[in-house]
């Protein structure tokens, strides 16, 4: 029954041998451009390579491969030069761009090209930086994954579909190499989906068997060609068992469904402020300018911003239900659901234990006859109920406690400069409106495909 | 200095010859009485055998010591026969009480006495109950304390008005048993004040260095004449640590204020709708008929009730600044001070984790449709946000809920019958209005002390 579903699937995914031919076409011109140099050679790297791409993707990685007894700085800047070079010889429109360092990004003939510069190392252990693992995996994984190419494709698509493919920050999700390796070890895609709706936590997989370090991520899987690397790393909890639920979804009820991109919704300010007003809790946005910093590197510094006011606003005794954060082009959001926004003028602190001599007697010295109750004695330790710091969240948000509370390095710069405090419908921009649309009726990918099955019956 | 003070004092406390002819009189006359009845042997026990009576108290205990072959039904029976025919001999007023068995109480001659059955064994390590022990800390501490009653008095008095004087479970202080063994370890009233104001975790006083068992209590006294219990067991972490900086502060300025009985304080009840304006918090108090049992069994359930009442409001959400109890001669109550009592309509639940299958099944089924948000998975876990069960306090409080949540035996029972649910200044009647005092103003013994003094200059 699945194979039904899974044909119609790939009919419409595996690119035909027009797309085909003109990706290989312009890969060939780019690689033999690379190795025509005579200081790097060229190799095509990515699902290009493997033939594991989904029709209608334009991503093409062109590796340039020089010699290891270059010296770094001759390798970026020789690189770069040659990189540059090509794209302009192909009128690419160029974007200089950073990872572990520096390669080029053009748009040549509607492809999204990168040229990437790296060391041709005679083994993976040698590497010297990330970017030279990526020919090792391409010869890997050409091998390995020949006969599994519609496998790959139509993980991929069901990744995409559940939403947790990509392994940049934002996602967390499953990586295309990763996809890989799951059919390579799992032995094709029904596989594959059967043991993904089996897995719980302590799930290695080591193709290899060569693991030579620990890990305690939520998924571990050895990289074939590095046995101290987990390919998962960058996959959360959540991703993860999204797709696990979402594969025994699939299992008990295989429909193409499964495998339908996701309609994006327009949700109106409207839209959001009534369903605040269903909620009955108070709605913070701290809106400021998006940080001309990688999203990689904004969007950890994010997450760790969100949770860090979490902590403070419950410190302050301000209970949350959720919290977010969003990365947009012009202005980012942090976002806080809160259960009330305002305080009794009270609030207990604790103190020193009576044991602790010298502190007792200045906590006592500073508090007495200032409080509204203490100082006062619970199991050993002094308290007082005094004048609450923040009575309101606004307050909060307006203070040096919320300003220096352990925002990202980037994070705190655009926020020291400015801010503004949103509050319920207020926080909605256009820009920040999908976001808001999933914070407010979030909810599981399987969950979601089984209350379309419900409405259309 | 401190000297001075204490003679003032002890002038006070010291009682005088005639005080001391009358109560020795009725004691001997009462021992004698139970001599002749050839059954049993009489003995003084408490203060009056060991003179570290406080000048006013009328308490006498009068021990009749059987011959421990007596089987215990019989020696129930036979002891509360002769002790009610002693105690109408001396026309008094008769009440039979209950401790590990059952006990005469009378009013003799304005004395409050009891009339105490027990075994006359021969060895400490004997005793079949333990009012059996008692006759043996009255032979040990008589020796003992021969020449420090002096020293026992003043003790005494400093702790009751330092309000940690009693072993009973309200008050969770020093019994006069214990007083005595620490003016015997200390070798002295200053003595023993000046190592309190030092103490810690971890203080063990074995005066016989015969320590049997281990304890994990606050402060640990090993019985002298009980290797395996723990004198101080009922002594709480709070009374330990009032005490010690109690006794910091006398050492610093030993005045005759830490001998002076606390004044109460008349509170009423617009005052007390005063001090709630004042604090913005939300006062809620539970009040029902105080069951007919002994206030060491009623305590430790009302204690236990206002604790888990307090977890079941905070499970729901409703966050507290402090909770009490109290046990009135008509009516107890369970106190709580809220920071609000209305909360959003929506709640966050957490689900089973995604890898148990058969659960996380019948939960999304449960709640797919029915959400505000979710099902949906974070960190490998279901979370759904639904309805509130109690989107107010009151809510709670009439709730099964409230009724199921862990109250005492007896408590529970007795608000089964019926409760008022009491909001704010309500929560106020004359029974109560002296607990509510001292919630609202609560205040260390030392910094009452300190506040007064600055007031007064």
């Amino acid at each position: 029954m699945h194979r039904e579903c899974e044909e119609k699937i790939l009919a419409k995914i595996r690119p035909e041998s027009e797309e085909k031919d003109q990706i290989f076409k312009i890969a060939d011109d780019l690689v033999s451009a690379v190795d025509k140099s005579g200081i790097a050679k060229g190799m095509v790297a990515g699902s290009v390579a493997r033939d594991t791409w989904v029709s209608g993707d334009r991503d093409l990685d062109i590796f340039m491969l020089f010699s290891p007894s270059l010296p770094r700085e001759e390798l970026e800047e020789k690189g770069l030069f040659l990189a540059r070079e090509i794209a302009l010889s192909f009128n690419g429109k160029i974007v200089e761009k950073y990872a572990e360092h520096p390669y080029i990004n053009a748009n040549i003939r509607g492809y999204d090209v990168d040229l990437v510069p790296c060391y041709a190392v005679s083994d993976a252990s040698k590497i010297q930086s990330a970017v030279d693992r990526t020919p090792f995996h391409t010869r890997y994984m050409k091998e390995k994954i020949v006969s599994l190419s519609d496998d790959v494709l139509l993980l991929k698509q069901f990744s995409k579909s559940c939403g947790v493919y990509g392994s940049d920050q934002m996602t967390g999700g499953f990586a295309g190499y990763l996809c890989e390796i799951l059919i390579a070890y799992y032995g094709g895609f029904f596989e594959c989906i059967n043991a993904a709706s089996k897995w719980h936590p302590g799930i290695v997989i080591d193709i290899e068997k060569h693991q030579a370090k620990e890990f305690d991520d939520p998924l571990v899987v050895i990289d074939p060609v590095d046995p101290k690397r987990n390919v998962a790393a960058s996959l959360s909890a959540t991703r993860m068992y999204e797709f696990s639920e979402y594969a025994r979804g699939y299992l008990k009820n295989p429909s193409c469904e499964f495998f339908r991109a996701k309609k994006r919704e327009i949700f109106l300010r409207s839209e959001f402020s009534e369903k605040i007003n269903e909620r009955e809790t108070i709605f913070y946005g701290i809106s400021f300018d998006t940080p001309g910093v990688i999203p990689d590197v904004i969007v950890p510094q994010l997450k760790k911003s969100a949770s860090s006011v979490t902590a403070l606003l419950e410190r302050n005794n301000f209970a949350i239900n959720r919290s977010g954060y969003f990365m947009g082009n012009k202005k980012s959001l942090l976002l806080f659901e809160l259960l009330y926004d305002t305080l009794p003028v009270i609030e207990r602190r604790q103190g020193p234990p009576v044991w602790e001599e010298e502190n007792s007697e200045k906590f006592i010295s500073k508090h007495l006859g200032q409080t509204f109750s203490g100082p006062y004695i619970r199991e050993g330790k002094y308290y007082v109920e005094i004048k609450r710091r923040h009575s309101t969240a606004e307050s909060l948000f307006n203070s040096d406690d919320f300003k220096q509370s352990g925002l990202g390095k980037h994070v705190k710069k655009s926020i020291l400069d400015e801010y503004q405090i949103l509050k319920n419908s207020d926080c909605w921009t256009e820009e920040f409106s999908e976001f808001l649309y999933e914070f407010i009726t979030k909810i599981s990918p399987l969950s979601e495909i089984l209350l379309d099955a419900d409405k259309k019956r």
